[in-house]
């Protein structure tokens, strides 16, 4: 068995494997092996973000097309065949994996399919369909990303009680519906199946759906689902009964680093069960192999993976460059979205910030889209007026929460916000309006609080 | 007649005159008298920005609904009823007016209708259905807007040839329409009567749409409209042999400052063709008379004129702030909108700027919402890689562009956005993408270029 010898190693073609493979590239590696056991693009493209969104975006056209009337469309009522919207969520992510294949060949990338295991610290053995190989780099990047996890006493077996990649194989709606995890994928697909006229319920065992997130955002998100018709409880102790009730049974509980089948030992790799150690640089404990993306333990988003991967791979090339990460958006496709950046309220002590907030229901746009629900919330410091967190549930919250984001990672103030200019009509406005309220100022809402 | 004294008069309620109202009452204003001749709201609430983007959703969700397919659900051929249309937005104009009545309200502030003439520098005459009144204040700000302006040989009859607010006021989609003008109203408008089902001919006296725009935005837009099947002409000289095959002319070439019946002279308030001159307080020649929004000649955005009422209030009421703008973003609604900040790339020498680029056919969410037309351009200072310009034409681009005119606006690098967090998927991503290419490095586009 001969050992190819390469610059670089990527185990994992998702959005940290693919992104340092390419900025390796770019950076002059000679050459890069990218290994990966599945389909290129990892949890995001093939089981995660784009095919729920497109799932989201499915429901959320036929809910508008429900209203056209409100602009004068004449139209009949609308459904949704639910196979056909798989078949059409199947074409759009392999199209988009051919994309990421084109783009992987142009850097001069060698991907192959396989599933990779350490022999030392720079070696690899690769089994594939067509037999067993052996690699070797100077630098290695693990990159295999995380697989669901399920709860004691839950066995995920596949049939009734499925997983997030499961349920998006599903060849019909179920009758019923039981998810269990009130996190970011069982608050996506309960609002998604429920629309396509499943009975869903969902269970949370925190008193609250996205325990982690701000309270005042988490109940929108909760009286948003109940609306939809989703069965929503909290603080919920045992499962027997609902179980029992449920056709079907999705395990949103949680991830866990796909590191099994690695074999890190060989290569003196340290890890625990959060995923494998990383220093600033996300270097491994084995000196020149890096770990970056949902292995590593930190984001379990796509977009920080996407940037780990660029960092490690930096570092692999030898351009050192540290790990701090700015402040990161998060994002929830209820309906309306829900997004929030930075330490909310709930967080800082009360005497030390100020909260601002504007309804859509105030803004212009929103009125003209039909998207009046929901409010942007924003943080800032007392004294200096640094704006510290925000949180938007509304239409378009994915994209209005980056202007947030930045204005927190550019330091800007309330009084820098106070004078941007926004686009008259826009939801981005209401950005605006919150960073005036906050001011006490906002000439768009009632004077109750200032006259 | 007696002569009833305030802190302020505001002689006009567009978005100038409403908001310079309501700061001045939360700065401390004892009594604000506001003069609006017509509905409170101006031209953007009752023939401007909003009834033009509420028929822009109404053709975009049409146009949505035709592609509902692409994501499984099963509708009818939809068809828009203009009167019905009408008849909607007719609604949301009263509804936002209605909410605007109660914001007033909500400050105290008065608001009367009439027409206002000045008698001196701080006494007016209102001409009101009940008789004429007048009124004094130790402040008066003028916020009366702008007006429909012609060209010479055409005569806007209301009959054949019409203004934008006539067009907002057909009772039926006429057969064929010639639009004299290729500014941002021209192209809305244009566009969207082309989707109504009007056979549309649009024409520009200079070589591009859009004269002042980036060309290859300005090319984009001329593009899109030719796709909706708008006959689009540039370089135009003589317009007769156009006027006589349509069946309604709409003059959209510009606008006049509204001050013709306002008696300028008697309070020695100087202007000229481009409206009234103000200094960097927004007072006029004559002392505590100021002048804000289309009024003043400046930017012609209900949001600029927002921003400068808010000022000249600040100023009329002793706090001294100037007048100094951030990069305004500038919107035109075209299939997908257009939008920009900043002056481009046209505007500096090539050699002292750096360019990036990202198409949204490199964007997941663009593939996800089908909106895989357009692109983010980033203009950045070669040197020091400040961020200089940037435009979008693409979905969404009127919410996005606020990314790109913050980052001017707080000093941000390339470095800085390349750094920054973009959540995933959504489109708010192709501005990271064009900042990554602007430095050579974008990971989601090909290689061609860094190999």
């Amino acid at each position: 068995m001969t050992t190819k010898s390469y610059s670089l190693i990527v185990i994992g073609a998702g959005p940290a494997g693919y992104s340092a493979a390419i900025r390796a590239k770019q950076s002059g590696a000679q050459s890069v092996l990218l290994v990966e056991k599945e389909r290129a693009g990892g949890t995001c493209l093939n089981r995660g973000c784009v095919p729920t969104k497109f799932l989201w975006e499915a429901v959320t056209l036929a809910k508008k097309i429900k209203n056209a009337q409100n602009y004068g469309i004449k139209t009949q009522a609308s459904s949704i065949d639910f196979s056909e919207l798989q078949s059409k969520r199947s074409k759009l992510i392999d199209m988009n994996g051919k994309g990421l294949g084109a783009l992987l060949k142009s850097y001069a990338i060698e991907l192959v399919e396989g599933s990779a295991k350490f022999v030392s610290a720079n070696s690899i053995e690769i089994t594939a369909v067509s037999g067993v190989t052996t690699a070797s780099a100077e630098k290695i990047l693990i990159a295999t990303g995380s697989l669901p996890k399920s709860i004691p006493g839950i066995e995920i077996d596949h049939n009734k009680f499925i997983d997030s990649t499961d349920i998006l194989n599903l060849t019909e709606v179920p009758k019923t519906l039981l998810v269990i995890g009130g996190g970011a994928i069982g608050v996506e697909f309960s609002g998604i199946f429920s629309e396509l006229g499943c009975e869903v319920t969902l269970v949370e065992k925190e008193n609250q759906l996205l325990p982690l997130e701000d309270p005042e955002l988490a109940e929108e998100v909760k009286k948003s689902l109940q609306k939809q018709g989703v069965a929503v409880f909290t603080g919920v102790g045992t499962l027997d009964e609902h179980i029992a009730k449920a056709q079907k049974v999705l395990v949103a509980t949680g991830r866990k680093p796909n590191i099994e089948t690695l074999n890190l030992e060989s290569a003196g790799i340290k890890y625990s069960k959060k995923g494998i150690d990383t220093d600033s640089h996300f270097e491994t404990s084995a000196k020149g192999v890096y770990a970056a993306g949902d292995v590593a333990g930190y984001g379990l988003y796509a977009y920080t993976a996407q940037a780990e991967g660029i960092i490690a791979a930096s570092n692999a090339m030898g351009n050192k460059i540290t790990s701090e990460l700015p402040p990161i958006p998060r994002v929830v496709f209820s309906t309306p979205p829900a997004a929030s950046v930075g330490a909310g309220e709930n967080h800082r002590p009360a005497g030390n910030i100020v909260v601002g907030r504007f309804p859509f229901s105030a803004n212009s746009m929103a009125a003209i889209e039909a998207s009046r629900a929901g409010w942007v919330k924003i943080v800032a410091n007392k004294e200096n007026g640094r704006i510290l967190a925000g949180s938007i549930f509304g239409a378009d919250a994915h994209n209005l929460i980056t202007i947030i984001a930045l204005a927190i990672k550019q330091k800007a103030t309330l009084a820098d916000m106070s004078r941007e200019m926004f686009f008259h009509p826009s939801l981005a406005e209401a950005v605006h309006g919150a960073c005036e309220d906050a001011l006490g100022k906002c000439v768009d809402l009632p004077g109750k609080k200032q006259v």
